[in-house]
């Protein structure tokens, strides 16, 4: 019925390759960002269908980089699934490892970053319908960094776990 | 505003525990089930929020178990999570590995079967709103296994891959 039908099997599964990579799903690397909002992440789309009102995706960030710090109003659930890091959700850092689940309410400042020596690799569920993000104003990075926890993750040095 | 707001810390991070377990996740054996249509499997839902239109959950298969043999119109975004077994995806057979994806089409039969000695993990994304599963008739029984792979994955021991 639909064009899926005409190639089922071969859709219906796609073989996980070396270095967290997939049989059949372009691996997207995040366009240069002038303002540094993020920094060497690649984005594997795993599930989006038109009778899937969720998707699954799966991001990558290299040591030393980090995903886009934004807010919107849909929310995203969360999965360490390589390697670790820290994230930032609202006013709260966290280190963060394999397996760890991660919710960012609506609005709600994030930002995922791979502060070791090893690539951080996460998996995030989301809305197929959804609203922009947002990036922060010069205002909304002041206010972030007045939080000294806030301010040194966002310089990719975290303080360690007190 | 809602409810969530008072605790957004606590709920904001859940941090894995051993044995693909979950702070703050409750895991779910399946009840027992006469028609012995799933055997040995135990349910953890990891993100369903009422902001969210999917979920995700995390299925854990025994060694000799498997999942219930159903269709429904809703589709299933499956990634093997954690050791190897086999899955029939409509009339397909197939061994599966960790991080392997396996779409499950609308209407489709479907079963995952540990059929090693390892437990067979899997997350599965779905629709938050969906229809109910159906379970095979004698009769769906019987045209199922009137294809030899399929009757050998249903009675635990599919053929090796040829």
């Amino acid at each position: 019925m639909s064009e899926h039908d005409t190639s089922k099997s071969p859709s219906a599964f796609r073989t996980a390759e070396p270095d967290y990579r997939w049989q059949g799903v372009e691996c997207r690397p995040y366009k240069e960002d002038d303002r540094a909002l993020f920094k060497a992440v690649t984005r594997q789309v795993l599930f989006s269908d038109q009778n899937l009102a969720g998707e699954l995706r799966y991001f990558e960030v290299a040591p030393g980089g980090f995903s886009t710090l934004e807010r919107h109003a849909h929310v995203h659930g969360v999965m360490i699934f390589r390697g670790a890091g820290h994230c930032l959700v609202g006013d709260e850092v966290r280190a963060v490892g394999e397996r760890d689940l991660v919710s960012i309410p609506p609005m709600t400042w994030h930002q995922f970053r791979a502060t070791g020596a090893s690539p951080l690799g996460f998996l995030c569920l989301v809305d197929a319908v959804r609203d922009r993000p947002q990036l922060p104003t010069a205002d909304d990075l002041a206010a972030l960094e007045a939080d000294p926890a806030i301010a040194a993750f966002l310089r990719g040095a975290p303080a360690p776990a007190g």
